[in-house]
Order: structure tokens, then C-alpha cells, then sequence
């Protein structure tokens, strides 16, 4: 199974930006330990980061001749992205939405996803293991 | 009369994406039935895709100088993007707002647009006709 | 084909009514044009006009068994007829809401249609046209 | 005890109107259960049908000498009549609604009822049975 | 000065209707009165009633050559008419607002009027004698 | 067919709770009735009462192998439980709501259900013949 | 019959501010045509303006041994006072609001008033004549 | 580490419950999966359901001795129970609320969660396996 | 003057729970202060604590014969629970609705009370204070 | 200990208006109440009332140096002042609101207290002895 | 040019109010610094204080034979006074609203202001400087 | 001190583009204008233009290195995006946001900013010297 994970705005901070509230893992690390799971479990992954609306729905669009499901932690464009949304739905392919932190108890303005609703679940709150969990999801559905 | 027609994000799928919503045209196939259209009535069309909100802002100030009309189907950004509406009113151009689907009858989000009041008017849910009946639209202002 | 064509209340005074706002051209004038336009095409158009809410509903009953097709602009009964859109429902022929001018330019409470979401699409803010340009859409629904 | 049972708008279409929504029973065939059922227990019905917003309030205050009581389903005016819910008030006797369909069920705007403040109570979504259990309703409050 | 007078839905049971609401004075002998006092001010009043929202459209149509000025109450479809305030506004003629009873004192969907941003002002709260003073400002400000 | 009545909280007083709303009948009283009535058409009923969200969720659960329709006041329940709706959802069996008062009369908060929307439908405000009138409608829906 | 005349905020400005808003006349016109036209009439009137909310409430405390009715124009305070409405109901005289402008028709935060639940009615937009107006009112109950 | 599993109501029917949107694995089936992979990794786990909020809320302050962690399922409890989030609030230990369906692609009152403000994260959306990886990553927090 | 005292969902746990928000004085401290207050005050207090919404509404009803007061912290119930609500209307005893902490000063969902309109008023923010409080208080209106 | 009592607008009528919701005791003998409670307890209360919000502010601001705490009765302020709360924020001691009626019960703009979350708690509807319970608790917060 | 610097209420406090959100200066050592750099710059400032929402419209109103600009920190009016606004428009001024802190990141509340729209600009969340920058473009749009 | 001056959306066309809303100055000429304060003041600036919301994103990421401080004019992504909002968090930077028009006394949605709450404060209506206003203020709070 191939797997494209997707990391929104900011997410290329990781581990220097508010690591109180986003953990001190970094993005690089959390790839590489991504492309080590899949590679104990016969998948592949490739990873992707954009701060751009747009180029992550560009990433989507090239992702449909080769992945088979996609992780996504759509950052800030969570809340206000009709397009990525619209995107995921064109694609078609199982998608699982991830935050580092547990959105809900955030501002409420956090609180409501326009990603959620095309994917097949969400996971939050978890930190970077939310990712490898959703990578685990995905594996089993294909299983499943 | 001189005309930008400006397809938004994912529309560059048309064809492939949610053929039930969307229809089955692709958008080269559009593009290619409004230069005809055109050339037959005395007048010139460019076309233009991005699933940038930026791209599709640079796209409209570069405009300026060539275009008398602007034909606009905004996919996503039509209910998220005050600065694609701001870009409309820069350039100070008449502009037809088209949807391919009857926005009115989808999710609630979709029922509001930032850009239609910016627009001389709105055409959606005739599919890619809307976007000839547009042409014609403009063409008869001018001539008006 | 068969079209009625609907004009809601006030429309019957077009032409003389606030004209900065929905032109200068008459009710009468507009279903000429729509008469000669029909008649080059092969098919053929009913206008019908009335203040009356019920007045409206009855003509759409009456005219199930000639007319394959709607246009209708509902007037200030866009944004406040349950009744009308069941109607529509009800007669179950595709419809095409026309406005004159851009009703999502003006005051809040006409941005809402309560009968877009029950008819193909809505045509706005583009003049008598827009009639017109409904016409060409429902001419192109039955050959397309 | 004379009732007068009213049915709004699109309601004399029924039977031939959205089966699925509405059943396959007509209005005539309604009425004519009601009329022998009232028969059968020594109270006269009379029933009426308009689509008319006004002509549903003459009927009404026409009904003021004749009637002791209100059956009536207001159709799409249910939502939106204050003028409707402002005529029952004055005439002033006791009124049950029905809907053949379950309008909790349906859009959010079928879940209020400006007409059922001013009723004795509400019947819904039982199908036509529910005019019939509406008049044994207002006959026990007589015995009562 | 040529005043239209008209009265909305179930303002013809005024005197019998709700007293305790609306007072015991009848339409007819507010209309009397009213006519007495433009006869003594040289001006002269026409009354009208309907119960339908297109008739009080109907009738405002057709006071455009004969009046200068209007008294409104529209009753229930003071909340809820969107056409009749583009009637008023078509007429283009000053308008002024009446309810008998202080309708900001009622139920919460009785305190905005659809009518009253098109009218010059409104009077409410004050009764039947309400009309009268509505009929000395349109007269001062002929005067004025 | 069997019926399971549902008595929701406070029910338990009728006849002593302030009489003014709910009436002078007790539980028992209307239960009595309601197994007269089924014993004379042929069918059962079992009548609960509980004051306990969950008991009454456990009571429809157990219902499962017996009954073949439901009859419930879920009470102060109707409002505000999610779990009691997704509790009759689960048990696949056709239900009727019913209220002794008419809610949609009394305060705001009273005017939702978040039961009715996963029912065939509610009567309201007519007093303990309410039940009454839904026994008829479930047995009619069989002999449908 | 004693008659409190209230002005609120700002409107010692009257006929030097905004006079496209509120008229050329000042407020001393105003009380002067009042205080006139009681004379006429075998009344007594007594004009008071502050531009603190206190200073009105403090004003109407003091009235209550001497006036048998109110008018006030309450400015600014009409949408946000609490205590100037609590300070109405405890005196326990008949009240009318005045406007000059047609609150109706101006920002949205004027369509509400606080105020006008307590009192006996509301007269807006017909410039200073309403004050006149209202004082025929109020004298018309006293008489009726 | 201790794990409660709380299952809160209607889950004892899962595998049996619309299985379209809950699937077709029992509660015991899934419990048993929990007590398998925590015995691998030297974990306990207690399960337990109940659709009483009241009993959800004794099990939870039960645990307080016992327990180290705490998955939650609080099915329709999830929208309304401020009284088990007080709970949750009280026990102090770390908690992961888990949803079989996408609950945000669902009916809009399942978008808001008054449980997971107050737990460490979310997972929705995914099935039964939702709860295993809630317990991975309760236990990788441990191992920290 | 017997008085029951109802301690809702958590409040077992006081002393022990986020003592930061609600003190260190455990619920049977508070209880034999009040048993020490009544005693010497000539009258008699029962206090009773449930987690469960229902297990209250039982408690109240079954209160009917012996008290003629009732003191009540709702605790989580306090913001969602229409049937103890109605349990209250329903014995129709005076009631004082207690918070050991200032609701009104946390999250927005705490400051709506679906109990205190039924009481006879609300005590918050004092800590255990406010039970002794609301004896007192309920003791002077007996003697009142 | 100092305590300041405020009362707020038309506190200063009390015993003579609206005694069915304010009661029939006046300002004076609250007062002279409360320092006959302070003097008996070792403490000391100053009593001010005024009409004015900057008079209350200022009274707040000269009590610094005096008063150890605050009771405030904000009448028609409670709701609309925010100016009112930062002043109580500003001089920084503890304060308890207190309302003669129970505002929870009342028309739904009294349910909302600005100045509630800058205190330390709130106790309402408990008539006069309101006041001396809210000594009560600042003198037992002072032992504490 | 003459300016007139306005603080509302609870400015008088500051630089002991709260210094950790609106800072350690006091307003007269403001009023000083503006004293000295209007002197600069050939120009004159007035510095005027009141708690009073009547004060501040009193102050304004007299600053009109000599004042050309206004620069105002409405304090906590800011956000409800209608009245001040309304003085704002009256007087016709150039304003500039100032805000020591940054009242967008503080409570929701605060992120609406009332008097904003009637100013030239804002200016917040800069302390005690704001004033100054204020200063400055008042003088640079006379000079521009 | 270093500062990145960031225009968002549409300020290219400074001085071209509706010059009564946003003045007749270009971008080049401020962006000149500020390099001449700051080269005054011993200070740095580097201006930077995009249409992309991912470009500022980009810039604002990359200004990490070399500023103390950031100026921003959104443009438009003011009120939509979260993603810029973000950004400007996570570098951590005091940042100053500007408007050259008085975004409050535009269309609502202008009124809410979710950049705001993460800046230092907020500059609005005052023209391009806005911006140097802001500089000032940077350099002031270095220095303070």
C-alpha cells in the first residue's frame, strides 16, 4: 500500500515552534519514523509539506496514479478550506485527518473541521504517534 | 472584447472528479468551446487554471491590461476568499461568478458567496454551459 | 418544448420601477423576446405574471400537463415561500430561477433562495438576459 | 359538532405529488373518509383546499358562525404565515395541526411551526390517519 | 392630498377579534373617522382591506396615479413579506406604518418589520387613533 | 402486535403535577386505557415508566425480541438526549412520540426534539388521548 | 393633564447636527411648539435633556408626583439601557417613545429597542412632528 | 499500566446496531481484543458499559484507585453530559475519547463534544481498531 | 421546617476533586454542618447525593411528604437537565439552587441554568458557605 | 472588615416600585439592616446608591482605601456594563453581586451578568436577606 | 491645531490598575508627554477624564468651538455606548480611537466597538505610545 | 533592529486600485519611506509583497534568522486565515498588524481579525503612515 502523508502550514517547524504545545519531535523525524513502520510492514510512504493551499492540493492531485490512502494533518487550513476539502473528495481515495494537538480544547474556532467530514476518521491530541496510529488505520482497512 | 475565463482549485479535474456533481466534460474540452464560441462572435478568450488563491489573484492583476471581462468559476475560494473578492474589485472589471453544480442545494457553507457581490451576476448549476451563457452575457453588455 | 415562464410579484412593473435597479426594459418587452426566441428553436413559451403567492402555485399545478420546463423568477417570494418551492417540487419539471439584478449584492435576507435548491440552477444580476440565457439552458438540457 | 378541515397549499395534489414524501391517497379520498367518519358519529366536516395564503384566512373567518373546530394542515405556510397563525387567534376556536409527513424529519425549516403556538396540539408524520385521529381528538374534547 | 389607507390580513374583524389585543373599535368606524378628518383638511382617503398579500400588492399597484400618499398596516405580513415591501418601494410613494398594538411588547418575531425600512416611519402601540396621526403627517409634510 | 408504552420522567405524577398543563388523569389510569383498548383490537401493551435516562434506554433495548411498535413521552428527555434518539434508532422499531401538552406552545427548549426526527411521527397537546390516538395509528400502520 | 417631555443624548444638537439625518429644528423649537400646543389644549408640559443616562433616570424618579404621562426620546440609550427601562416600569406612567430618524431603516443595532417593551407604544421618522404626535396621544387616552 | 475501557450507551448492542454505520464487531468481540493485546504488553484492561450517564460517572469515580488510564466511548453522552466531563475533570487521569463512526461527517449536533476539551486527544472514525490504537497510545505516553 | 439538601453528580468526590475550584471540605463535612445549623435552628435537614439524573428526579418526588424546602447543586445537571427541571416545577416546593464555585466565571456553557428559573433563586462562587446560606435563607421565608 | 454596599439604578425607589418583583422593604431599611448586622459582628458598612454608572464607578474607585469588600446590587447595569466590571477589576477586592429578584427567571437579557465573572460569587432572588448573607459570606471569608 | 484627548472610565487608575495589562505610566504623566509634544509641534491638546458615559458626550460636545481633532480611549464604553458614538458623528470631527491594550486578544467582548466606525482609525495593544502615534497622524492629516 | 514589512494580497496595486478607499500612495513609495525612518534611526527594514498565503507564510519562516520585529497587512487573509495566524505564533517575533483603511467601518466581515490576538496590537484607517507609526512604535519598545 502506498501512503502520502501530508503536512500542512507550519508543520515544517515542528520541534522548534511552541514545543509546549506541538511536542519537540521534529518533521524530519517524524517521516523517517513513518518510512520505517511502512517498511516493516511492506507499504511505502512519501511525505510532503507545503505552506501553500494550494500546493497541497496540487501534491493531492498528483497523488492519485500512485498512493492508495493519504495522512493529512491540514494545519491551519483545517478551518478554513472549502478547496482541500473539495480536493480530498476529488481524489477519492480513504484519507485520515491528524493534529499534533487535541484541537478540541483549543479555541473554538479549532474546534470545527472542514477536512473531517471527507475523511474516513480523525485522530488528535496524540502528538507524533497520531501519525503512525493513522498509518496502522490504514494498513488495517486494506487488510480489513 | 477581450476575456479571462478563470477555472479555481480542482477544477482542473472536471471530467474525472465526482462525474455525478460535476458532469462529464473535461475542462480543455470548456476551453476549448468558448475560444470557438468566441472567435465566432468577434471576440477573444484566455483561460486560465490554478488551485492557488494566489495564482488566481496574480492571474487577475496581470489581466488588467488585456481583459474587458472576467468570467470566474472560484471552486472552493468562493466562500473563503475575501482576498480573491478584493482582487475582483482592483481590477475593476465586469465579472461573471459560474458554478457547474446548483450550489444552493449542497452544504450549507456553499450557499454563501464572497464573491458574487463583487460580480455583476451568477450563473450555477447549468453545468458547463453556464459558462457560454456567461460569455454571451458579457458580450451582450458590451454591445448593450 | 414546452416553457412556462413565471414573473413573481412587482415584475409587472418593469420598466417603470426603480429603474437603476432592474432596468429600463418592460415585462411585456421581455416576453416578446422570449416568445421570438422560442419560436426560432422550435419550442414555445407561456408567460404568466401574478402578485399572488397561491396565484403563482396554481399556474405551476395548471401547467403540468403542457410545459416540460420552468423558468421562474419568484420576486420577493425567493426568500419567503415554502409553499412555492413545494410547488416545484411538487410538479416535478426542471426550473431555473432568474433575477434581474444580483440579489447577493444587495440586503442580507435576499442572499437565500428557498427555491434555488429545488430547481436545476439560478441565473442572477444579469438584466432580461438572463431569461434568455435560462432559455438556451433548457433548450440544451433536452438535446444535451 | 361542525369541524372545518383545511389543507394548504399543493395539497390538492396529492396522491400524484412525491408518493414517497406525501402516500398515494388524494385528497377527495380524505375527504370523503372524514365525511363518513363524522357522519357515523353524529358531527358534520367540511373541507377545503387553497393554495392561497389569503384564501386559507377568508375560509377561516367564514367559518366562524358555521364551525366549533379546526382541522387544518397548513402546508408551506406552516413556516412562514404569521398572518395565518394571527387568523386562527381570532377566530378563536380550538384548531389541530396535521402534516402527512414527519417535519421533524425533514429540512430544518419544516421543524418550526408559527401556526402551532396558537393550536391545541399537533399531529404529524402518521400519514393521512392522522386527520382522522385529529377528529376524534376534537370530538372527545367535546364530550370532555 | 390623496391618501391610500390599507389594512392587511384579519384587520376586518377589528372591534370582535381579541379586544383585549386590539381594541374595540371597528374598520369601518375607523375608516369613517379617518375619512371625516381628510374631508375637514381637504384631502381625501381611500380604504381597503385584503387578507391576501398579492391583493395589498394589487391595490398599491393601482394607487400609483391616484394617490400621494400611504397608511399600511400589513398585519401578519408585516414580518414575513418580502414582496410587499418591493411593492412599496416600487410605488415609490411615502408610506407610513401603523399597528394598532405596541408590537415591540409581543412576541419576538412581531419586533422586526420587513415593511418599515421602505416606510417613512411608524406609529404603534397607540390604538385606532394611530391611523389618525399617521394621516396628520402625511399631511404636514405636503405642507412641510 | 405488541406495543411498548414509554412513560419518560415525572410522568410517574401525572395527576398531582400541576394539573393546569399535564391534566388530571394518573399513569395508571392511562395505562389501564390503553390495555383495554389493545385487548379489544387483538394486540398487547406493556407500559414502563422511568425516571432514568438509561432505564429507559435498557427498556427499549430489552423490548427487542417483543414488541413490534413503541409509544413514548420520553418527557424532559425529548429536548436534550442524543443517547435516548440513538437508542431507538438501534432498535429498528417504528415509534410515535407523544407530549401532553403542546410543546411547541411553552418555552423555546421545548419547541426541538431530538427524539422526533427518528420516529414515524409526534402528537402533541391533546391530552392523554394522545396515546390513544398513536395505539391506532401503529395498529393501522400493520393493517396498512 | 402633566406631560414629561424626554430628550436623551445628543439631541440639545438638534438642527446643527447631522440635519440630513434629524432636521433643521432645535430642540428649543420643539419644546416651545409643545409647550404651545398644551397650552391649547388645557395641558402643561415640562421639557427636560441630558446627555446622561443617570441624569434621565434621576429625572424620572422625580417626575412621578407631578406628570401623568411620558414622552421620551431616548437617543443612543434606546439599544443599550437596562436601567433607563427598569426606571420606566417603576414609575408606572404611560409612556411613548419618539424617534426623529427612522430607526428601521438605519444600522441594525437601532431596530432594537429596550425601551419600547414598557412603554405604550412608538412613533419614529416622522421628524420633530412626532413629539406633537405623541402628546395628542397620550392626551387622546387620558380623554378615551 | 491499568486501562478502564468505558462503553458508554447502546454500544452493548454494537454488531447488531445498524452495522452500516457501526459495524459488525460485538462489544464483547472488541473487548476481548483489548484484553489480548494488553496482556501482550504487560497491560491490564477493565471494561465496562452502561447507558446510564449517572453509571458511566460511578465506574469512573470507581477507577480512581485502580486505573492509570481511561478510553472513553461516550456515545450520544458525548454532546450532552457536562456531568460526565466533570467526571473525567475529577478522576485526573488521562483520557482518550473514541468514536466507531466519523462522528464530524455526521448530523451537525455530533460535531461538538463537551468530552474531549477535557481528554488528552480524539480518534473517530476509524472502527473497532479505534480503540487499540487509543490504547497504544496510552501506553506510549507511559513509556513516555 | 424540613429540608432536603440534594448534592448532584461529582459532588461525592468534594475535597478531593481540583480543590483549587472547589474547596478542601468534604460533601459529609458540609452535610453535618448543616445537620449542626438545622439542630439548633429547630428544623431538620436530609442531604442525599446521586450521579444520576434520574436517581434525583426519584429523590425529589419521593421528598414530597416530608420536606418544605429543598436546597439543590445541580452540579453538571445544572446546564442540561430539562427533566430535573421539571421534577422541580413538579413537587412544587421552594428551591435554592447552590454552586460552590463561581459558574458564571468559567467556560460559557456553566452560565446558562436550566434549574434556576424554577427556584426560588441561586447562590454561587461563596464555596460550602453557600448551603448555610441558602438554610438561612429558606428559614426566613418560612418565618417571613 | 469594610464593606462597601452599592446600589445600583432605581434602587433607591425600592418598597415603592413593582413591589410584586422587588418587595416591600425600602433602601433605608436594608441599610440601616446591614449596619446593624456590621456593628454586631465588628465590622463596618457604608451605603451608597446612585443612578449613575460613572457615579458607581467613581464611588468604587474612593472606596480603595477604605473598604476590604465589595456588595453590589448593579440593577439594569448588570447587564450592559463593562465599564462597571473593569472598574470592579480595577480596585481589585473581593465583591459579591447580589439581585433583590431572581434574574434567571426573568426576560432572557437579565440572564447575563457582566459584572458576575469579575466577582466572587453571586446570590439572587432571596429578597432583601440577599444582602446580609452576602456580609455573612465576606466576614466569613475574612475568618476563613 | 487644538486636540482634545479623552480617557473614559477607569483611566484615572492607571499605572495602579492592573499593570500588567495596561502599564506602569499614570495618565498624567501621559497627559504630560502629549502636552510637550504637541508644544513641539505647535499645537495644542486638552486633556480631559470622567467614569462618566454623559461626561465624556458633555465634554464633546463643548469641544466643538475648539478642538479640530479628537483622540479618545473610550474605556469600557467602547464597547455599548450607542450615545457616545452618536456624539462622535455629531460633533464631526476627525477621531482616533486609542486602546492601551490589545483589546482583539482579550475577552470577545472587546473585539466589537461601537464607536470605531464613526472614528478615522484605531489605534491598540501599543501602551501609552498609542496616544503619541495618534498625536502624530492627527497633525499629519492636517498637514497632508 | 531589524523589521520585515509584510503586504498581503492586493497592495501591489497601491495607488492604483480604488484610490478613495485605500489612498493614492503606491507600495514602492512606502516601502521608500519606511527605509529612509529606519536608516534614520539606526534601524533595518525589508518589505515583502505576496498574494500567496503560503508566500507570506514562506517569508515570515524565513525572517526568522535576521528580524526583531514584523509590520503585516494582511490584505485580505485578515479574516480568513488561521494558517498566517499561526505563522506569526510560531516565530515568536512582536508583530504590529496595519490597515490602511478602517477595516471596522467596513463590510462585518472586516471587523474580525484572527491575526490580531497573536500581535503585539493593531493599527487601522490612518493611511500609509500607519505603517510608520507602526515602525515607531517597534523601535520604541526596543528601546523601553
Amino acid at each position: 500500500m502506498n501512503i502520502l502523508v501530508m503536512h500542512g502550514p507550519n508543520l515544517n517547524l515542528l520541534g522548534t515552534r511552541e514545543p509546549g504545545v506541538y511536542g519537540a519531535v521534529t518533521m524530519d523525524e517524524i517521516n523517517a519514523a513513518l518510512e520505517a513502520y511502512t517498511a516493516e510492514h511492506g507499504a511505502k510512504v512519501r511525505c510532503f509539506q507545503s505552506n501553500h493551499e494550494g500546493g497541497l492540493i496540487d501534491a493531492l492531485h498528483e497523488a492519485r496514479g500512485w498512493a492508495q490512502g493519504i495522512i493529512i494533518n491540514p494545519g491551519g487550513y483545517t478551518h478554513t478550506s472549502v478547496a482541500l476539502r473539495d480536493a480530498i473528495s476529488a481524489v477519492a481515495l480513504p484519507a485520515i485527518e491528524v493534529h499534533l494537538s487535541n484541537v478540541h480544547a483549543r479555541e473554538p474556532f479549532r474546534h470545527t473541521s472542514l477536512i473531517a467530514p471527507v475523511c474516513v476518521g480523525q485522530i488528535c491530541g496524540l502528538g507524533w504517534i497520531g501519525y503512525r496510529l493513522a498509518l496502522e488505520a490504514l494498513l488495517a482497512r486494506e487488510e480489513g
